[in-house]
């Protein structure tokens, strides 16, 4: 057919067909998929830190928005051409940078699915089925984790699917502000004190500063490498005390199961006790490492979590469910709903005034919301427990393999104890005699460049933290695709290039 | 086949292979193509509003998530047997419910190949593709819409995909406070004022209510039949000076480019010389109408746009792009910045600290953050200017057609005036002789019945709607399979029941 013929086919598409048509659906559905199979099966020929320099697309792309419908064939050929060289693959076996946004063919379907419904499920009747399966879905997770059965709803608890964890942070914080400002008057706002540590996300202070809290009151606790960067509830406590004596009112509490810099626990047991003891509202952030609980052998990072409030884990992370699904999971939703519903007349309904429904639209910040719970429930029932046990093991083990590669190499270092399936080491700096602290800078400066310098090869991707002053390498394994080889081959990649980088010193 | 060996072959899918083997994923992506294809084909034959009952759910499914592996064919029949029945039709043709949410074809796609690339775009660097294509489609869609130049990156302004009004409300509320609280001291914060009307969406109470906003401080003016229910200029000054003189500080009007209850539009120049003179931030909140105003003889309705600080609509609502998408300008993105940026060293990088580059991560709530603008980008492109416009209109022209339907029958009222895709209407009261006002309650109760019967019959389904204490039927059209023939059919529904309601009130 010649390229007339599939214009004028194509402008048809446009024009005279309904942008729904199921026929032309099916064609192009089935075109997209061929098209993302394939790059499954040669993602490892592309580098995995994109290479662009900023401001590359504008250069490709038209000022303004065709005025005329263009084939799908072209816009493909542009993605290929224009959008992949852009990307950072994060679905590479290659990729070890942040943390994991792992895929999975299930998750995929799912998604899809929940697109193609295209329902808005603000509440109960708006489609039933989505909140039906979404209460099911976080009951379900919810026993995997063993969670004690008041986060449930089976024991009056339960279970919501945010998109991210700070917009977890922000409904617990806003539901546990309001509450105690009840109790101690509206005006008091600017007295409440918000509690993590300095190895907390980010996501703290933000969603602090949204919720109105007094920039000078969210208190980062300092941690330090004699607790493994974990927040000593001595330190808590004194904050706490500190505050008191100031006059402000300590309000709420994040710990951390797997923090972002160095996958470091927080003693969830200890610090609830304290949090108890000042009347705070304990919200464990496990975004990373949560859903390795689900392992009978990892489970204990969680005791204590029956004395928290709430609890969120990234089912987008590291649990095959693709972006964006964040499981968040509360003893009092009452609490949630107090501070985050509305009830305008234009959505009244017999069902919810039934009282016999869940309407998540108030458990969340957004009146609208996708059907999440489906991928969620595809991806547990495509694998089952067992694999999805075997495959965050397989991941840990192939950490594990990669910490045991450094070891053997005495030019590097493990720099904190390794918790899950992420490794953080660095290259000794050859003058690192230890005698004094400029030796401590040399070490970052070298690191800095060779982990710039691997980046830049394109062949692995990892990024860094800074912990105790110490600049560290992260090797975060948990991409789906990622096999022995890959971890083999990425400790080959770091290897040659400090060999390199240590050649070019001594030279 | 046999079942047997079905089930030797699938239960290999979650133990043997990769989760994200590109030959499974071809292999179930094309089944899926298919069963979403089969579903539009079909989705006629479904009740359009769900039939199921408060729990249905739980009665098909397991109380724990399986151990071992299902296959993909026992899943897809359970979607079949137990989601599908529970699911409210958003894509039938026969929904013209709350506002559409309109899935196409190029939507979709865009949506399988974010979800397949699965990156996640916080700032540049982790995804560069995904930060530029969004600033590159949101400058098309604002000239599209012929926002000032000061709304775009070209003209220092900029926009940002969120997922929702509500998120967007929320950030720019965020940024209005605190550079107001800069300036009057952070302890002023419960002296803040939120102004909309009594139409104004709830997210805006929300989101008053999530920054600290004092629930006391949040004014819903009221409207009346005389301005359309649109907020009245005259109305929101008084409401000022009266908190002026209280004391308060005003901060915050939000008016509305098409309510929900009857796409009322606030006179947007009138309200932001208001605004002006008070120094309020104005967020212009088009979720629904906006997109009509890409169609020249639609646009005078954001006129006075340029003296706003931002504006927003809903590429989910009536646009074609599937949830969520919310399309989020501002004229000055630092001030967004400066509420909600986070600067953690984990995140640090050369392209960020060039400062050539947007890390849209400052710009919205959460960190991770979906490639959204790839599904714009394959709407506006596979359709073109010409089409989109045709196809609003084409709902428009719908509206007006059902409208005439309803005018020609006398036992019918148009309640407000249709503006654009959405008539709003009521059924007389038999003995609504307006002399007095229990009539009135009388005609409530008898669409509040007609409504209930229409909806049950599973053939169309409509909402409702109060203003001014008069009840009426919503009826939106704009899901993207509607065909004249449907509107048609919808009044023979609409008839047909009132036929029986007044025949049963008369025998």
């Amino acid at each position: 057919m010649g390229s007339l013929n599939t214009n004028v086919l194509e402008s048809n598409l446009g024009c005279g067909l309904n942008p729904l048509d199921p026929e032309e659906f099916r064609k192009h559905g089935h075109m997209v998929i061929d098209f993302l199979a394939d790059y499954y099966r040669d993602i490892e020929k592309y580098p995995v830190r994109s290479q662009v320099e900023p401001g590359y697309l504008k250069k490709c792309l038209p000022d303004t928005a065709p005025y005329n419908p263009e084939s799908m064939e072209t816009i493909m050929k542009d993605i290929q051409t224009h959008i992949v060289p852009g990307l950072t693959h994060w679905q590479s076996p290659n990729y070890f940078a942040y943390f994991p946004s792992s895929g999975s063919t299930a998750g995929f379907l799912g998604e899809m699915l929940s697109t193609g419904f295209n329902v808005v499920g603000f509440n109960w009747m708006s489609s039933p089925a989505a909140t039906e399966l979404e209460t099911i879905v976080m009951d379900w997770l919810g026993k995997m984790l063993k969670l004690p059965n008041s986060f449930l709803f089976s024991g009056n608890g339960g279970g919501v699917l945010q998109g991210t964890t700070c917009e977890a942070i922000l409904c617990t914080l806003t539901a546990a502000r309001d509450r105690k400002l009840n109790e101690i008057g509206r005006e008091n706002i600017g007295r409440l004190v918000v509690y993590g540590s300095d190895q907390t996300h980010c996501a703290l202070q933000k969603a602090a500063q949204i919720a109105g809290i007094n920039p000078s009151n969210f208190r980062a606790v300092a941690t330090s490498k004699k607790t493994n960067f974990g927040l000593s509830p001595e330190s808590l406590t004194a904050a706490i005390v500190k505050d008191l004596e100031s006059g402000l009112v300590p309000l709420f509490l994040c710990p951390t199961v797997g923090t972002t810099s160095s996958t470091a626990v927080d003693p969830i047991g200890p610090l609830c006790d304290v949090a108890k003891e000042y009347g705070l509202w304990v919200h464990i952030d496990a975004a990373y490492a949560g859903s390795a609980c689900i392992c009978p052998e990892f489970r204990h990072f969680i005791d204590g979590v029956e004395s928290a409030d709430s609890f969120s884990f990234n089912a987008h992370k590291w649990f095959f469910t693709t972006l964006d699904c964040c499981c968040l999971w509360v003893k009092d939703p009452s609490a949630l709903v107090k501070s985050l519903s509305t009830n305008p007349e234009y959505l009244r309904n017999k069902a919810t005034e039934s009282k016999q429904v869940v309407d998540y639209k108030d458990w969340q910040i957004a009146l609208s919301r996708r059907f999440r719970s489906m991928k969620l429930w595809m991806v547990l029932r495509t694998y089952g427990v067992a694999n999805l046990r075997n495959f965050l093991r397989t991941h840990v083990k192939m950490a594990k393999h990669f910490e045991g590669l450094v070891a053997m190499d005495g030019r590097f270092e493990i720099v904190v104890p390794r918790n899950f399936a992420m490794v953080c080491f660095r290259l000794l700096s050859p003058a690192d005699d230890g005698e004094n602290g400029s030796a401590d800078g040399r070490a970052n400066e070298l690191n800095r460049k060779l982990l710039e310098a691997i980046n830049s090869s394109g062949r692995i991707y990892m990024t860094h933290a800074v912990v105790g002053g110490t600049y560290m390498i992260r090797f975060a394994v948990g991409a789906t695709l990622t096999e022995d080889r890959h971890v083999n081959l990425a400790w080959k990649v770091v290897k040659e290039h400090a060999d390199s980088m240590l050649n070019s010193i001594y030279s």
